[in-house]
């Protein structure tokens, strides 16, 4: 008989069950997915109610369903019975937020707010109560609040008070009537133990709780607004546990919604990109940082100390490895960059040389570049067409690229784009030890880190440390489920040390991207003029990239109201 | 009995001969070209002797062969007899010179100098005296010679004096047998005149003479080099005639030559860019600017006064019309800079929409920007492609774009592109004003400003000056008519005033763009952006661009270096 843990992972349109080996790390071949039958609501309500503009919202009846059906298939596909189940672990997407009463019920689900948009869960990328985030920010600011710093200076409209805060003001009943607005990763535990935690991973990031000093003062919150004084008491009172603790077991009822025997560990609730540590860090200690490299890209740094980082968008104990700080920055635009390259500016010859030689276009200009020495084009680019998360936290800065000539090539622009990406990165790492938080190794999963060899390469080369390749292509479910093999515990088989159960979990390949001295030496040079642009361009020494965008919001208008005057002399 | 001037315009590759009627200035149908055989020769001389690089040389007979054909076949494709010309002039391309004895024959046509690079007729491109211009440049710079700073602060080695100074130092023997160092287009004229004059345009922009000042004096050619005190004397002794005034007659050789009757007035050569004013500025005054928009563009005013004017090649009297001055400026980046955007960042898919509708991509790129405003885009750009020329003179200056997000599109950044060519040429017309040089209005001739109605509008928009855009395809062959008419005098059938002349026979059409003070408006703010970042790139505030090319040139030592250690490794 095996011995088995289960991680769920809940993203923005699905959820994913994986099973592990607990004593060999192997990830089992079969992968369950549920998709949301609601998926993201944006513009109504399942009863029709239409939403307002920057709204994002979940139906959490989709997350028990999901449950219900991956759970019991991937057991089943993988030929796992749930006596063999020692622990199941959850991560979510964060922040991930829904009022909930004393039973644990989603206000959503009672006919009085069945069509009150506020009473369902509000989804990481709902913006609404952007003007919220941006007045904690003002406040925190004027009164020297020392949480700000660990937020990178500014309160996030996609973290938990702002959202509160509104509903408060725009909806007293429904903020009177909730029990707890609860993290959805919180919930979903709830539902299997009958026991109510809020994760240090959330609390810490998304809800200005640090582990040594609580939650903001009530001072700080009456100055919001009277009526938040007590909010912590009235709205956030359950108790917060490390990740990787034990949430409790699971009970007859959830046992009933996922087939699990009764009394199976269930570990406390993690964000889903946090999640991804456990499940790649294989050497669980300082200085080792793992970067998820998708669409955009975020950067999770293990620490021994808790430190202030220009640009990092938190930094809490147990938010990524239990017993360890956790550092979190981010670039907003990567593969999304890449591919807008492919997309819009590779000419139609490439398009046609690469379909006849039976390449993707990427391994098209990736064989083109490979005969380029890095400096060797005269590129340099700075890598803001999505904006700037990490370290500048400046969604107003845009993309620039310098340095053509008439005989520049597509294939130069491609590899100036990835060299900026990886600048980026170097920033972010140049940050960290400028603060005091040493970066040794970097530890890579997600899409690009397995498909662009070649960026991969670029990377290692820039940042000057070796980077080595997840293997599991569902980092965040396999952490999840490393966490809940540190949740069992020894007794029933798990881990008592999370430095143990990574060391036998975290799932990597035999790639490993060492620099490449020769072009390191180089990259140093061309560095320094990225950084002389980033400085420039992103720390207020040059106003032009602000005026471009002012400029472009008057046209807007400007051509609004000409074609008025055209309608109206018509 | 009509009455015509011939126009020849001696081109890189190729001569050409245009017709028009003095009276109503209609320019006849047939033009006639002739493609010199030996073209440009770069490699190696007639005999196969090979030449050293940034040689570009060619062959004086080819000139006379193109004499010999086009003139007569000009004549009798129009249907006009020689009867009927009342005179001939010649432009050239200019700096293009060559060695000639007392009779005029170059010296290349002798057996002893025929496989001599330096005999032959070096042409514009040539750049072989390249460390003696510099040098001239640093004696001048030394000596505070004034004429500097009419050539924009340098001494351009696609000009007469350094070349000479080369032959003097590496060929003493080939400099002693020279009677004189002769602008190609002058050496035409002699060969169809039996009379040597220099013209007051090549001398007065290539060659460092100035109508008051003359030549630069014994002093500063015994500090450049003891072997040139004298050289005015001995090698620049023809006397300078004004463009526009008569050179002499057809002799019975020229006669023979070009099947024109012996007696007809023959014009003083000009440069080939230069002859375009005539042949485009109807409005002969001071104020008027020609622009000539083709892979590069130049451009020329006219202006009553001898102003200094920073980043202007040349300023000299009877260098354009003559009674003026003559200020040249230019672009190096310009349909090179257009074309190479549609050859390399052109999609797939709008190269098959546009084939699909049976549009040039130019067209179809148009028609996609014609939904944006100014500004809308976002994006602003430096038209640096190929250096700059004017105003900041730096050939090591080279391409950025900004301001680019993921909705970027294509045609944004084409019309960006387009956009950063108007900056420079409002730059250039910024600098004129700055300088106490009136710019009031524009006229366009070449292939863009023909053929590309969208660019013209925003050029109109940005520099905020009406644009009047010529009709004739040979402003220059047609310039140099109206240059042959005035040398023809009105005794003659031509003209005694230049403003006469150009009233009558300057081709335009009847398209004149007027800027849209709503456009305008936008325009101005984004012209801000772009010379906040002229000025930081371009003007010293900041580096980064001279490092690129800096590390580039590294690279590429290294990439040869590294591939012999791969060689010797293997």
């Amino acid at each position: 008989m095996g011995k088995y843990v289960i991680g769920v992972d809940y993203g923005t349109l699905s959820g994913r069950a994986i099973i592990a080996d607990v004593e060999t790390g192997r990830e089992l071949p079969k992968v369950c997915d549920y998709n949301y039958p609601h998926a993201v609501m944006r513009e109504e309500l399942p009863n029709g109610k239409p939403l307002p503009v920057d709204y994002a919202l979940q139906h959490p009846q989709d997350y028990l369903d999901a449950l219900s059906n991956i759970v019991p298939d991937v057991m089943r596909c993988n030929g796992v019975s749930p006596d063999e189940v020692i622990a199941i672990g959850i991560d979510f997407t964060a922040c991930s937020v829904l009022p909930v009463d004393k039973e644990g019920t989603p206000l959503c689900f009672s006919g009085k707010y069945s069509d009150n948009p506020m009473a369902y869960v509000q989804l990481w990328q709902h913006h609404g109560a952007q003007k919220e985030a941006d007045e904690i920010t003002r406040v925190a600011e004027e009164r020297g609040e020392k949480f700000l710093a660990r937020l990178g200076g500014k309160v996030s409209s996609e973290s938990l008070i702002p959202r509160l805060w509104k509903i408060a003001k725009d909806d007293p009943g429904l903020y009177h009537d909730m029990d707890e607005y609860l993290e959805a990763g919180d919930w979903m535990v709830e539902q299997l133990t009958g026991n109510r935690y809020r994760n240090s991973c959330d609390a810490g990031c998304k809800s200005l709780w640090h582990a040594k000093e609580g939650f903001p003062s009530k001072d700080f919150f009456r100055a919001l607004d009277p009526r938040l004084e007590n909010v912590v008491e009235e709205k956030l009172h359950s108790p917060i546990r490390p990740i990787g603790s034990k949430a409790g077991e699971i009970t007859e009822k959830g046992a009933r919604l996922t087939g699990l025997n009764p009394g199976t560990t269930v570990s406390v609730a993690i964000a889903d990109g946090h999640a991804s540590v456990a499940g790649t860090m294989k050497d669980a200690a300082e200085g080792q940082m793992v970067m998820i490299m998708g669409t955009s890209c975020a950067h999770f740094l293990v620490g021994n100390e808790d430190k202030i980082v220009p640009g990092c968008f938190s930094v809490a104990m147990d938010s990524v490895l239990p017993g360890f700080y956790g550092y979190e920055c981010g670039q907003s635009g990567f593969g999304d960059h890449y591919a807008w390259f492919v997309n819009h500016c590779v000419p139609e010859e490439y398009s046609q040389i690469a379909k006849a030689k039976n390449m993707d276009i990427h391994q098209y200009l990736t064989e083109k570049c490979s005969s380029l020495i890095p400096g060797e084009s005269g590129l340099v680019a700075l890598d803001w067409w999505n904006g700037n998360r990490s370290v500048l936290n400046d969604s107003n800065l845009t993309g620039l690229i310098m340095g053509m000539n008439l005989t520049t090539r597509p294939e130069e622009i491609y590899r100036a784009l990835i060299e900026a990406t990886a600048y980026g990165t170097r920033k972010i790492i140049d940050t960290f030890e400028e603060s005091g938080v040493p970066v040794e190794k970097i530890y890579a999963t997600g899409g690009i880190s397995q498909k662009n060899a070649f960026a991969m390469k670029i990377f290692a080369d820039i940042t000057k440390r070796p980077i080595r390749i997840a293997a599991s292509r569902n980092s965040g479910a396999l952490g999840s489920a490393v966490l809940a093999s540190l949740a069992a515990g020894s007794e029933k088989g798990g881990f008592d040390r999370i430095e143990d159960a990574t060391a036998v979990m975290a799932n990597l390949t035999d790639i490993e991207y060492i620099p490449d001295p020769k072009h390191s030496e180089i990259y140093d040079k061309l560095y320094t003029t990225y950084t002389e642009l980033h400085d420039y361009f992103g720390r207020g020494g040059s106003p032009v990239m602000r005026k471009l965008k002012d400029i472009q919001k008057e046209a807007v208008l400007k051509k609004a109201e000409w074609s008025l005057t055209d309608y109206l002399t018509m």
